[in-house]
């Protein structure tokens, strides 16, 4: 290996969510049906008003956008953060990124050096590992327990985690992987941290909408009037409207240095893809009901997946509060061998599942090691489908 | 600044093409026509049988695509590179990009650490000193000369560049900005240096169509099969066909660790678009007549520039040879005052021309400071137009 390529690419995991996808191919060459629970790719329609765009596309050459953002999709943002309650938000706060992923990585290099700190709470969303190696960052996690539902450990607790080298608190409201819907409590706590140690308090709401059971919603934009020069929001387009592939997110933030800074970024990357952006422009023609029609869904799915699994022997979850996943510990010592092991060696009536092992969603070795993340991102029948053969895998997996 | 924001985000260089962009604007809305020459953003319609693609869209929801790409667009690439003579291109050698500015990224990131160095050829595009400052790499630049066409100096005033610390020499043929395109006997010094010093030999060759008056182009993909190991190139559809608001570029290698550890990259980002992929993978579908029309175009445009160019007094370069771009000594002492002083101060008939001041495409500091980059992307009409308006500017702004 020495002398081929860097050490530092090494450094990048493989994603725990896609790395057994070569064993659920093969399943399905052996003409095994495979349940994806693995990736949060939701089967739910893109609204219809956006797959016009494509229908009616006239842009001929397909050119470039700005840096920035396309026009158009940025005042659709602020008609959305406007409508969500930010009224202060100005087309000069967002900048537009190639997926949510892009948001992440420019802002873990706008807020630190390499070798400098981000305190996250684990299990957290794999791939800030993964941008966390691409551009030098350490995360400091702070552990949450399955227990209490993953919600935050007393102020004190996160305080320990804060050193010279910190220059941030990134939290993921609601949650992936865990479902965790942050009281406002729990915000007032990080915001109070944030403000006393002079740290960036980011916030990852990409799931913003996906708050079940009435709970509500205690975004980051709360606080960014109070505190504009450490506040950063990171969003997607790909959950809220079922744009997966369109590859679109948004940084938000009233720090012009960090603005100004992830522009420049941008334009080393010259734009984002244009139709995409067209596409996602239509979100103001979105109608209310589809919201009401998606919502109603996922908390239905929720409900089944939650219910099935609460009935399988010594599986243990608390109920998820948002977002579409879920961290569930198995009676299994090694998870990563039985969701491999699932697609390899098991099948129920000719179909098996996929789930991802949850060790890459914390940064402490030995971690998750016992546990799953499960996407609930199938109707409610094949949920119910893919849950009893979880059940049934795990009696046999147990037995051998 | 200090606390704010992290010093290496302003390591990060604004785009010397689209800085100028406010002032653009700004002319615009003085009811002043601007001819872009600033960017290679072409004018050249996209294949039709590519947008034929988004009015027959039916994947509905737009999901995610594969992380190393989506396999139809793969499959095409790899038609592509079969039919350009690189019959041992196969899928695994092939990472999709979300354009040709991430294959940039990637690749700096694969072959050196933080610190590593990467001999290139300046002037070189501005872009890979933005990947430069965000992968923590140092570009060591060779310097090219206007009075040469910008080809490259003798293999010992390349190797004097090679120190402990380079990974890599990197081309760009044909070459953006100058329009060079380097001869067989060029491609093997450097294929001799690489092997010599045990350097990876990474080409950028997103003209690779663009090659004027029956040239013919050497392509790393002629080396790639003596050094598997140390080649890489990189790749573009935004140019080919005229796909720049697509996003698509591509890293091609047959060093499995390089690919590896991309395709892990790329999955800390997911997917490029989905749609953009299956647009652009109607790629086997597009005539030979589309690239000979084409072809014909820009010689035409080139022939234009050059002849206008040169009846301009005291107007210095050289025919540019490939690409769609040139580098021209101006006699202004401030090129970039110059540059934003067209967009600010001039007009002729009410119209005013944009164009790249090329400091930026230099990694030493002071070259470049009289020279412009324009970018041959109008109708030969508009850039009869735009060179006319340029003439008399230099004369009014040596008259000021």
């Amino acid at each position: 290996m020495k002398n081929k390529v860097s050490k530092r690419l090494f450094n990048v995991p493989a994603s725990p969510i896609r790395k057994l996808v070569p064993y659920a191919v093969a399943a399905k060459k052996r003409g095994i049906k495979v349940y994806h629970l693995n990736i949060g790719d939701p089967d739910i329609k893109t609204p219809t008003v956006m797959l016009k765009v494509l229908k009616s596309w006239s842009r001929n050459p397909v050119g470039y956008s700005q840096s920035q953002g396309e026009p158009e999709f940025i005042d659709s943002l602020v008609y959305y953060y406007h409508k969500v309650g930010a009224k202060f938000i100005k087309p000069e706060d967002v900048q537009v990124t190639t997926g949510g992923s892009e948001a992440i990585a420019m802002a873990f290099f706008a807020v630190c050096e390499p070798g400098e700190e981000i305190v996250v709470f684990e299990p957290f969303y794999t791939n800030y590992n993964s941008y966390a190696a691409v551009t030098g960052v350490k995360l400091v996690p702070v552990k949450t327990k399955g227990e209490t539902g993953f919600h935050l450990p007393p102020a004190k607790e996160i305080e320990k985690k804060v050193t010279k080298k910190t220059r941030a608190i990134l939290i993921c409201n609601p949650n992936n992987p865990t479902g965790t819907v942050y009281t406002k409590k729990e915000m007032n706590t990080l915001f109070v941290i944030a403000k006393k140690h002079n740290l960036f308090f980011i916030s990852d709401e990409v799931y913003r909408e996906f708050v079940y059971d009435g709970k509500k919603h205690f975004s980051i934009l709360s606080y960014m009037k109070r505190m504009p020069e450490k506040t950063i929001l990171l969003d997607s387009m790909s959950k809220r409207y079922s744009l997966c592939g369109a590859r679109l997110g948004m940084l938000v933030s009233k720090n012009r240095d960090v603005m100004a800074g992830v522009l420049r970024i941008g334009q080393g990357r010259l734009s984002s893809g244009l139709i995409d952006q067209l596409m996602a422009a239509k979100l103001t023609k979105v109608e209310k009901k589809y919201f009401r029609e998606v919502h109603r869904e996922y908390q239905k799915r929720r409900d089944v997946l939650y219910a099935g699994l609460k009935k399988i022997p010594e599986v243990f979850l608390e109920k998820p509060e948002g977002a579409f996943y879920t961290i569930a510990r198995l009676p299994v010592k090694d998870a990563e061998h039985f969701c491999q092991w699932l697609l390899t060696d098991f099948r129920l009536n000719n179909e098996t599942v996929m789930i991802a092992p949850a060790a890459g969603f914390y940064a402490t070795p030995g971690l998750g090691k016992n546990e799953v993340r499960i996407a609930y991102v199938l109707n409610t029948r094949d949920l119910a489908k893919a849950i009893e053969i979880l059940k049934q895998a795990l009696v046999k997996y147990r037995g051998e």
